[in-house]
C-alpha cells in the first residue's frame, strides 16, 4: 500500500522524484492507443532503476516453456507479450556530459497522466554533476484518432550554462524481455536506415516471424523557430538514430519533436511496411504535434463522453475509477477481432499470452455497457476463431470428438500455461466461454450470434464436458474429478459445486442454442451439424442425462453450496483471526497450507451466484455470501468486484463499499506490492462493474434493463452511461434519487427498484 | 524390453556392438566401488551417441532449480550427483588417424561385466577407414580392496600394419552434467601437473567447493617388457595427459596400464589431496596391476560369500538377482555414515540428490540382512545427522516446535525437490524414516539406538504429525489434508489410508521410544527432552488423542481400506481392461487423465500391509491385494517387489512370480526404456526383497526370525544367506524341502512354517 500519488479527479499526479517509485509511476503513467503503448520511461538516458517497455498489440513470441518436471500434455512454449523497440528514447549530451536524472540532484519533479486527454507530460529541474541546470519537460501521446502514430514534444532549458548540446532521438530493437526464460532476444534485424531528420527501422521476430517498422522524423524548434537540424545518422543491427549536434543558451528552451510511427505485418504486407511507415511519419510531421494532439485530444472526448463514470463527494474514488476506465480504453478498443485484452495491457510483460477468462468473466460487461456492441462481439468472434486450436488442445488431453477446452493463457489459440492444475485443471475457463454468449445475447438480443458462431463453440464445450464428468457408482450422480476453480488455492478438488454448475448449465445453453438455430435455420444448423459430425440425438440424451444426474455438493445443515466435495472437513477460521503477519497468505504460507487452508483466493462458489444469479433467491445468496465472504482473502485482483456486487444485492453497502475500496484502487495505491510489473487490466473492468452492477444494480432479466440502485453515504453523487440495444443512457444517483436519462435511441422500458419505467423523451426521470 | 545380452549366470555379456544400445549398455556394465564409480564409456575417443559418466561417492552441485511457476517454500537449489573427472580415458593415435569406433567396422565386439570378480572386459577387432585392423583388450575394475584406486589394462594390437603410435592416457575434468539445468560447467581448475609418466588434476567444485585430486601413472609393456615411455605431458584448466609416442609392428600388442587414485576433501584436507592421491598412485603401481586385481576379486568373494543368492534351473532369474546383488555392492558399502544410496548409483546422473525413502523402504532390510548390521545403523545415523535440516525444513513449511520433516529428496539434508505435489504433500516419508528404525531393531534388537539416537529423530517426526493433522467437525475424527501417497498418480488427496496409518504409528512408536528410553536411562531421557524443549505429558496427550481419533478411510461394503475418501467415486476399470497403446500411461496420458483414474503408480495400501502386516489378519490382506494389484500399473520400479512379497503371502505364487520377473531383470532387459539414463539402484534391493520375503518368506515378528519357504516352480532350488543378530544362516530351498544352515554364531530358535527349529550346530537342517 503506497500514497504517493496526489489525488486529482481527472489527473494521476506525481510530485517529487523517488527513484524507489519509478517501475511503479512506469506502469500507472503508461500510455497506450489499442495498437500499441509503453510504459512511462523517460526519454532521456535514465541509469537507475527502470523496466523498459514497448508493446505492440498481437505481436508475441513462443517463449520456449521453463519447467521443473516435465508433465504429458504441457505445451512447449509459453507466448509472451513482446519487448517491443523503443521509439521514445532521445539522448541528451551537453558537452560531453549525458543526462540521466540517476546522477542528477532532481527538482520540481511533476508527472501528470492526463486521463481527460490522453497525454503524459512530465516536468523537473536537473543539476547536474558539473553543476549545469536545466529543466526538462516532456509531453506525449500515443494517438487514438490515428493508431499507427505517436508524439513526442521535449523541452529542455539551459538554466545556467551555454554550451554545445546533442541530441539524439534514436530508435532501438536491440530490446530484451527482463522475463525471458533463457535469457535469449527475440528481434532478429531487418533493415535500418537513417538521413539527417529521420530514421527507419525493420525488426523481426524469431520464430513467429512478425515484422515491425518502427519509424521517426524529428524537429528542433529554437527560439519559435524550426532550424535546420542537420543531423548525423548512424545505424547497426536493430537500431538507428540521427544526432543533432546544436548549442544552448543560458535561458534558451530548446524543443525537439519526434514524430513516430509503428507499424506491423498484422496490419500489411511485409513488403509494404516502410513505405506505410513513411507515410505515416509525413502525414503526422505535416499535421504537426498541436494539431495531432488536438485530433487525438477529440478522440478521448468522444470516449469519456460515453463510458465515463462521474463521482461527487470523493476524489479518490473519481480518480480511481476514472484511470480504471482510461486504462481499459487505452488497452483495447474492440476495433480487430485478432486482438484480445492483456492481463497486464501496454503496462508490463508479466503473465505473458493476452488472454485469459477473465475477458469472459470481467471485461466483456464493460465494453458492452460502453461500447458499440460490436466490440463485445469481435472479442467472442475472437474466440470462434481459436475454437479449432481448442479442439486439438483438448484432444492432446485425450478428449475426442470434437470436444473443446480453451487454453488457460493464450496468444494465438494455444495454450502457453504450464501448471497441472491449472493448464489441464482450471477447465471452468471454458464455462465462461460460453457464459460470455449467453451474456452478450441476453444484453443485446443479438441472437442470431448463435447461428454465427455460437452454436457451433457451444456444442465443442458442450463435448468437452459430456466427456470431463464420470458416472460415480456409489454416489448414482455424475461427477467432475480433479479440477481448480476459480478460487486457485484449492488444486485438483473432487466436485467443485462452480464448476459442477457452469458444466450443467454449458450443457443446457447448448442444446437451446442447437433448438434455436433449428428453428431459425435448419439447412445451416444441418450443415453445421454435418461439418462437426454431430449426432443431435444420441449426443443431447447424454447431456440430458448429465443435467438431470449431475452431483452437487451441499451442506444440509448450513444450507449452503459446498465450494467442493467435504470443503467443511476443513479447519474454518475466519480471515479476521489470522494473525496480520500471516498476511497475504500466498507470500507467506508454503502451498500446501494454502491448499489445506479455507481461504479463498478469489470468489468461486459467489463467481457462480454472480454469473446466474436468477436461478437463486435471496436468502440462498446471503447464506453463502456470509459464509464464504470471511472465508475470502481476495489475493486476486478479480476478487473484491464480484463481492462488491454481491454484496449490493443482498444489502450489505458497507461490505460492499469496502470491497469495492479495494478495487478501485488497487494500481494506484499498489495495493499487492506489484504495480511496478504493470497495471492490472482486466480487474479494472471489475471496477466498473462495481459500480454499475453493484451500487447501480444493473440487471438484464426477462429481457428488461434494471436498476436498483443505491448511493454510498461516502459520496454525493454517481452518474455513468450506458449502450444499451442502440440507445444512450445516463444514470445519475444523488441524495434526491435515480435520474434516467436517454441520450439516444427511441423509446425502452426499463425497471428502477420494482417499478417499471418508460423512457421516451431525453428529459431526465426522476425514480 | 530388450533381449540383447546373453544369458549367463555370473555375467553380463554383449556380444556384438549396436550403437544404439551403447547407452543401454554404458549403464548396466558401470563399475563402483561405493567410493566412486563410472559407466562403461570406452577408453579410447567415441564420437558416437554416449553419456560419459564419473562418479564421487558425496560430491555433489547445487544446481540452481528450474522451475515454471515459484511457489513458497520451494528450495532454491537442487543438488545434483556431479559428472567427476574422466579418469578412464585414453586416445590412440596411429599415424595421425584416431581410433574411434563409431568411425569403425567393428567385429567380434564382446562387453563382458564379470560379476563375481567386480570386472569389466572389452574384446573388439575395429577395421578403420584407413584399412588398418586393430583388436582391442580393456580391463578395468574399482578396487573395493583399496577405495582410492581403479586401474585400467588396456591392450591393442595392430592386425595389419606397421606405424608409429600415439598413447595418451588423459584426466579431464572439463566434463559436463547432461542434466545441468542452465548448461553451466560446475568444475573449477585448482592445480594441474604431469611428468612423463604420470598426471595430476585437482579440480573443485562451485558453490559446495568440494576438491577432488584425480591422478593417474601409466605404464607400457611390449612384448613383455615395461618400456620407457618418455611422455609428451601437456596441462591446460582441468585436463592433463601424457602422449606416449612409440610404434606398434604387424602382429604386435602393447599393454597401456593405468594406475588411479581419485581423492577427495570429504576424507582428507583439501591441503594434502595431492600427497595423497600421488602415494596411492605409487603404492598401486608398485603393487601392480595383477596384485590390485588379485585383491580386489578377493574382496568381493567375501561380498558374495555373504550376500549371494543362488537360484537353480533358470539362468536369466539367476543372472538378474546377481545383478542386483552386485550393483548394490558397488553401490554402498556402509562404511561412511555421510553417504546414502542414490537412485542411480554410480551408473546415470538423473533424479539428482542421493537419498529418496527407497533407503528406508526397499534398501535397509537388503544391507541388515547381506552385511554387518553396522551398515544398516549408519544409514539410520545419516537421517539423525540431518534431523536439524529436517527440523529447518518443516519450519519453513509454516511447522513449530522442533517438528521435523525430512526431506523428499536430499544431498545433505536439505529438501532439493520441486513440485509442490511431492515436496510439500508427499509427506508419507516421514514415516519411513521412523518404519526404518523400528525394523533396525527388529532385526538386530540394538534398543540402545533409541537412546543414542532414535528417540531424538522419532520425536521430531511426531511432532511433525501431530501438527499437520487437523480436527473434522462433520467427522468427528483427526483427518490428514492434503497428501500425496506412495502412489504419486494421486495429488493432493484427503486421507490417505497409508499416510493416516503410518503418522498414527509414528506417534505411537515415538511414545514407545520415550518410555524406553525413560526406563533405561532417566537421566538421559532428562537430558534430551530439555535440550528438545519436550513437554511430555501435554505433547504425549494430544498424541494419544490422535492416535484414538485418527480417520481411516474403508468401504464397508468391499470391506476394504480405501487408497483415500472417496476413492470408489472413481471409474474402477482393471489394467488388464486398457488398451495397450495406452500404456505405460505416463508417457501415454496428459496427467490430469491419470490423476483421475483409479490406475496406481505403485504400492500405496498395499505398502501400508506390507510395513504393518502383524497389524492386519490374511483375509484383510487379501481381499485388499485383490482389489488394488489388478488397478496396478507398476510404473515406479518400487512396486513390483512389494506385490511379490504379499502375493507370496497370501499364497497367489503365479502373481508373485510374474512381480518376481519384472523387479529382477528391469534394467538388464530395459524393461521400461530407460536403463540408458542409468540403472534402478534401490529397486535392485526390492528384487533381494522379492526373494527372500517373498518366496523365502523371511520374517522376524515376536523377537523370532521365521521363513515360510516357497519354491517357484520354474526353479530347481535357490538359497541364500542371511546375517541376524550375530550368525550367518544359509537357507536352501528345492524340492526336497528347506535346509537350514547356521554358518556362524550361537545357537539360534527360529521358525520354519509353522514349526519351531532350533539351531545348535553347523549341520544343515532339513524342515
Amino acid at each position: 500500500m503506497k500514497d504517493y500519488l496526489k489525488k486529482d479527479e481527472w489527473k494521476i499526479i506525481e510530485e517529487g522524484f523517488n527513484p524507489n517509485y519509478n517501475r511503479i509511476s512506469e506502469s500507472i503513467f503508461s500510455l497506450g492507443n489499442g495498437r500499441f503503448g509503453q510504459r512511462a520511461n523517460f526519454e532521456e538516458t535514465y541509469s537507475g532503476d527502470t523496466l523498459q517497455g514497448h508493446y505492440l498489440a498481437g505481436i508475441y513470441y513462443p517463449d520456449k516453456t521453463r519447467v521443473g518436471w516435465w508433465k504429458n500434455g504441457y505445451p512447449e512454449y509459453f507466448a509472451k507479450v513482446l519487448n517491443a523497440p523503443n521509439w521514445t528514447g532521445i539522448k541528451i549530451d551537453i558537452d560531453g556530459e549525458e543526462l540521466d536524472l540517476a546522477n542528477c540532484e532532481v527538482n520540481d519533479f511533476v508527472r501528470i497522466l492526463d486521463m481527460k486527454n490522453g497525454v503524459l507530460e512530465r516536468t523537473c529541474t536537473a543539476k547536474m554533476k558539473s553543476g549545469r541546470i536545466v529543466k526538462i519537460h516532456a509531453k506525449r501521446f500515443c494517438s487514438i484518432a490515428n493508431d499507427n502514430i505517436a508524439c513526442i514534444r521535449y523541452a529542455i532549458k539551459a538554466v545556467n550554462f551555454s554550451d554545445p548540446i546533442q541530441l539524439t532521438p534514436f530508435l532501438d530493437g536491440d530490446v530484451i524481455n527482463e522475463d525471458t526464460n533463457y535469457d535469449e532476444k527475440f528481434w532478429e534485424p531487418i533493415h535500418e536506415e537513417a538521413t539527417e531528420n529521420e530514421a527507419y527501422l525493420i525488426t523481426e521476430t524469431k520464430k513467429t516471424e512478425f515484422q515491425v517498422c518502427t519509424g521517426m522524423r524529428v524537429q528542433v524548434v529554437k527560439n519559435g523557430d524550426i532550424i535546420d537540424i542537420d543531423g548525423k545518422s548512424f545505424t547497426k543491427d536493430k537500431y538507428a538514430e540521427v544526432a543533432i549536434n546544436t548549442s544552448i543558451k543560458d535561458e534558451e528552451e530548446m524543443v525537439i519533436y519526434k514524430y513516430v510511427s509503428n507499424i506491423t505485418s498484422e496490419n500489411h504486407p511485409k513488403s509494404n511496411l516502410l513505405t506505410v511507415c513513411k507515410n505515416e511519419v509525413e502525414k503526422a510531421t505535416t499535421t504537426g504535434f498541436e494539431q495531432l494532439l488536438t485530433d487525438h485530444q477529440n478522440a478521448w472526448a468522444k470516449k469519456w463522453e460515453e463510458s465515463d463514470i462521474i463521482i461527487k463527494g470523493d476524489v479518490a474514488a473519481q480518480q480511481g475509477i476514472r484511470f480504471n476506465i482510461f486504462q481499459l480504453n487505452q488497452t483495447y478498443t474492440g476495433e480487430d477481432e485478432r486482438l484480445n485484452i492483456g492481463p497486464k495491457g501496454f503496462t508490463g510483460e508479466k503473465y505473458g499470452g493476452s488472454t485469459y477468462w477473465d475477458t469472459e468473466a470481467y471485461c466483456i460487461p464493460f465494453y458492452l455497457s460502453t461500447a458499440d456492441q460490436r466490440v463485445a462481439r469481435n472479442l467472442l468472434v475472437y474466440r470462434f476463431k481459436h475454437l479449432q486450436k481448442a479442439i486439438e488442445n483438448a484432444t492432446k488431453l485425450g478428449f475426442k470428438n470434437g470436444a473443446a477446452l480453451y487454453p488457460m493463457v493464450t496468444m494465438n489459440g494455444e495454450e502457453c500455461h504450464n501448471e497441472w492444475e491449472i493448464t489441464f485443471e482450471e477447465i471452468h475457463r471454458n464455462g465462461a466461454i460460453a457464459y460470455a454468449i449467453f451474456d452478450y445475447i441476453r444484453y443485446t438480443n443479438d441472437e442470431a450470434y448463435l447461428t454465427e458462431y455460437g452454436m457451433e463453440l457451444l456444442v465443442g464445450i458442450a463435448r468437452f464436458w459430456a466427456q470431463r464428468v464420470h458416472f460415480s457408482k456409489p454416489k448414482n450422480k455424475y461427477v467432475i474429478h480433479g479440477v481448480t476453480g476459480p478460487n486457485e488455492y484449492e488444486n485438483n478438488v473432487n466436485n467443485n459445486w462452480y464448476t459442477n454448475f457452469i458444466a450443467v448449465w454449458c450443457l443446457k445453453y447448448a442444446m437451446y442454442a442447437i433448438d434455436y438455430v433449428k428453428s431459425q435455420n435448419a439447412t445451416q444448423f444441418q450443415s453445421i451439424a454435418d461439418r462437426i459430425k454431430f449426432y443431435e440425438v444420441t449426443e443431447t440424451n447424454q447431456w440430458k442425462d448429465i443435467v438431470d444426474k449431475m452431483y452437487f455438493p451441499v451442506d444440509q445443515e448450513l444450507q449452503i453450496f459446498l465450494q467442493q466435495e467435504n470443503f467443511l472437513d476443513k479447519e474454518i477460521i475466519p480471515v479476521k483471526d489470522l494473525p496480520a503477519e500471516d498476511r497475504p497468505i500466498h507470500q507467506k504460507w508454503s502451498w500446501d497450507r494454502i491448499l489445506r487452508s479455507c481461504y479463498i483466493k478469489q470468489a468461486d462458489v459467489l463467481q457462480g451466484l454472480y454469473f446466474f444469479e436468477d436461478a437463486f433467491d435471496i436468502d440462498t445468496i446471503k447464506r453463502n455470501f456470509r459464509f464464504y465472504e470471511p472465508l475470502t482473502v481476495h489475493e486476486s485482483s478479480l476478487s473484491p468486484c464480484v463481492h462488491a456486487i454481491l454484496a449490493a444485492k443482498i444489502g450489505d453497502y458497507e461490505k460492499a463499499y469496502e470491497m469495492y475500496l479495494r478495487t478501485a484502487r488497487l494500481d494506484l495505491d499498489d495495493y499487492n506490492n506489484d504495480t511496478e510489473d504493470g497495471c492490472h487490466i482486466t480487474s479494472m473492468a471489475g471496477t466498473w462493474m462495481a459500480v454499475v452492477k453493484g451500487f447501480g444494480g444493473m440487471r438484464v432479466a426477462d429481457d428488461q434493463l434494471s436498476f436498483t440502485p443505491h448511493l454510498p453515504s461516502q459520496w454525493k453523487g454517481y452518474s455513468f452511461k450506458i449502450r444499451f440495444r442502440n440507445r444512450l443512457l445516463k444514470i445519475s444517483i444523488d441524495t434526491s434519487g435515480t435520474h434516467i436519462q436517454k441520450l439516444e435511441g427511441v423509446d425502452l422500458k426499463i425497471k428502477v427498484n420494482t417499478k417499471e419505467v418508460q423512457l421516451v423523451g431525453e428529459d431526465p426521470i426522476l425514480c
